[in-house]
Order: C-alpha cells, then structure tokens, then sequence
C-alpha cells in the first residue's frame, strides 16, 4: 500500500481540534493542492473564501448548526462561482451561456474536486479535516453574512486544523451496493437490511455504536426524513433563485 | 514534499492510452479508495457504473462527443443516488424528504469526492485519468443508454487506465484569484487580462500553446459561449425533470 492509498483509506473526519493555528506555509501548499484539481474545462468555477475574522467565525457557528469544529483551525468556505466567468465574458463583451443546472453542477464539481485534494493534502501533513454541509443548507444566510457577489454560491465548508481526538474509521455500505458493471444493480431486501444496519449503527467516531436493530432504523429514518433537508432546500432555492440565471426566470 | 502531495501536484489530465486492461487487484483498491471518501450524513449519495459491455462504451463513445478516451482503459459512470435511499426509505416506510437542489449538490459533492479519491489512488498507481464532463452534458442520453432507474442522473464520466502519453502540466489561474480572506475579492480589469491569459493559452496536454491575444481571447470566448452549455442544459433538465421529485411539480 503506497502513501497515497494509505492516507485515503485512513480518512477520519476530525470534529474536535487544538487551539493552534494552521501554518501559513502549510495554508499555502493547500491551496495549491486545491487549485491543482481539475476543473471543468479549465473553467475554474468555484472559489474558496477563508475566514479568519473572529466575528465572522461566531456568526457562521451560529448560523451553521453551532457545530464545535467550525470556531476552531482554519475555516473555509468552498462556493460555485460564476461570477468571475461572468466578470471574462463582459470584459470581452460576450454573453455566458453557462447557466441554470449545468452551472450548478458544474460548480459543484469543480469546487469538490479542490476540496478533496485540500483534504488529502491536510492529512499527509497530519493535519484533520471536517467537511461542513450545513454551509450549503444555510446557503441564502452564508451568501449575506459574507457579503457575496451575485453568482457566487456557497455550498460546503471545510475545517482544517491539528486533531485533538483520533476516532475510529467509520464504516461503509458495502463496494457491491455502490458498484454496478453496466447496469444498474438493484438492492434486494435483505441487502437493504444489510446497508441499513451499517450506516444506522453510525455514531460520532465510533465503528459501531452497536444500537439494536430498532435504534439503528430510528437513525436511517431520521436521516432520510429530516426536517433539516427541507429548510436546507428552502435557503439553497433562495441562494439560487436570487443569484442564478435560471431560465425559468428567463421564459417568465 | 510528501507523496500525497506530489502526486496532487503531479496531476495532469490522460487523453491517450495503452490498449491493456486495468488489472482486477488494481480495480478493487481503487473502488475501496473511492467509498473512504466522506459522505454526506453517511447517506452515499452516489452510485459508480463501470461500463464493460463493448456495445454499450460505443454507443456512449457516440453520445458523449466521441473522445477517444471513452474508447480506452477502464470506464466508471458516476452518479448522483437518491433511488437507493429512497428504497431504503420505503423499507421501513417513511417519505424521504431529500429533493430538488439539495438531492443535486449534495449527490454531486459525494460523487466527486469518491470521484476525486479514485483519480488520486490511481495516479499513485502510475495510472492515468481523465474525467469526462460530456456525462453530465448528456446526462438524459446516457441515462436512458444505461437504463438507470428514476433518481438516478449520470453526471461524471471517468476513465482510467495505462498512460501512453505524458503531457505537460496545464496552467491555472493565480491562486490569488480563487482564495480570498472573509470578504469576496473583486478582479481589476488588469487582472481578468492576467488570468484570461492563462486560460486562453490552453491547450491539449500543454503548458502553453504561445497563442497571440487574438487567438486566446477567441478561446475564452468560445468556452464561455459555447453551444454545447446550452445543449447541455436541456439534457441534463430533462434528466432531472423526468427522474428527480421537484418541489415545483408537487406544486403544480
């Protein structure tokens, strides 16, 4: 197993870390790593805001579900951005025609792609990282509080910072449920009971919370019902409809 | 430098390869890479198709812009899930309340991340890679190709396989331009120039193509007008509209 193999099968997110700040030199060859990703055809559509402003921090732990990790290490804010396509094209006085769920898509990719080679870089430097998807559910509040441009849409953070806990890997549904060769594999019910019982038995850090099968179903249908998922619709919808050129908007 | 970010370093993007089949131990580690990859609220999001069906890699060849590459080494398919949660939401008989552009973004975010994982375990293998946009730009024909179930919408396409050319690195623009410090910096005139530079001097596999002004800006004009954002577009709207709940339908 080469290094590189080894330190993605070791991911562990990190939800607590040491009051240290992160090096700048170490800062810097993380960005590096991010903007190395690919990016959909050399588009670079997407930006990375860091906030380093105490007051700003606070106010995205608040917005953001008051999740401990967010006022602690580094604090990025990965967003889709078409503003800065949108800024080239007036400049040479043409209109974009990347719009609507194209650029959403595309943005999205290429601001994950950067995210995760910021990841993986972090933990090769043992550093920890914590993916914040809250920011996307908060999208419309994250946009205000960080004053952005039109265009810009914010969609995940990332903490980076130097681990204070050592969690244990969590677990996976099995590769057979997510791998399909040319068609696509249905789950009979006993392979749905099978994923079921490894993602219910989910606990912060843990292997295995080892639930019984009634608690491990009472967390599937949370996370599956979850009222966060509706009001995280609602303030994405408000983020796009208020920043994007949909065409629906176009047409009406 | 460690491995793990040289080999981030190191990327550039496979067009061509060597006609050998990736070896099945090979194959394995890199789907194991993949799944490591965090995953929103443990909910796998995502699902891989690897095309082996020589038919099926030719017809797709013929749908997404006949790149070689499609052609060539291993191909994976991948895509945004939401028909696996919502099996296992009808299992134990709940409504999941996963939809619309949360069900998008955060599909796409956990896809890319395992996306990202396999591309960087691969290349640590001396394998190349190269993703495929043209996926999610024929997002409608490949899903029909494929004959994926509804809430299921191919976004990324992937290839990996033995490198048998070893192009330059691609330029990006000034990391300066991406990352910014709790405010959104803007770009000077002078800068968009900088940058558009950069970009519009791209070209397949090297550093730079030594274009005139004239000719990069053209570039950066044909990409951010491109026809094919349009067409795009409307694939991968019919795609959502006829496999993914939208809040809009339930109204109407």
């Amino acid at each position: 197993m080469n290094p590189v193999i080894h330190t993605i099968l070791q991911h562990r997110s990190i939800r607590r870390f040491a009051d240290k700040s992160l090096p700048e030199e170490h800062k810097k060859t993380l960005l590096e790593c991010a903007i190395r990703a690919p990016t959909t055809a050399m588009g670079h559509f997407y930006s990375i805001i860091e906030i380093k402003d105490p007051k700003l921090r606070q106010q995205l732990y608040e917005v953001c579900g008051k999740q401990a990790a967010v006022r602690q290490g580094s604090f990025f804010v990965f967003a889709v951005d078409l503003h800065r396509s949108q800024q080239w094209a007036e400049h040479l006085g043409v209109d974009c025609t990347l719009e609507g769920y194209t650029a959403l898509v595309f943005g999205t990719i290429d601001m994950t792609l950067a995210a995760q080679n910021m990841v993986l870089a972090a933990e090769s430097l043992d550093l920890g990282t914590v993916y914040i998807g809250m920011v996307g559910h908060r999208a419309s509040e994250v946009s205000e509080l960080l004053g952005l441009p039109s265009d810009v849409i914010p969609v995940l953070g990332l903490v980076v910072g130097h681990p204070a806990e050592d969690p244990a890997l969590r677990p996976r549904i099995s590769v057979r449920f997510i791998h399909h060769v040319d068609r696509y594999g249905e789950m009979s019910p006993q392979e749905v009971d099978e994923a079921i019982d490894v993602v219910g038995n989910f606990s912060s850090g843990e292997v295995s919370a080892n639930r019984d099968e009634e608690a491990r179903r009472a967390w599937i249908k949370s996370l599956l019902t979850g009222k966060w998922w509706i009001s995280g619709e609602e303030s994405l919808r408000k983020a796009l409809k208020s920043k994007f050129h949909w065409p629906e908007e176009a047409e009406s």
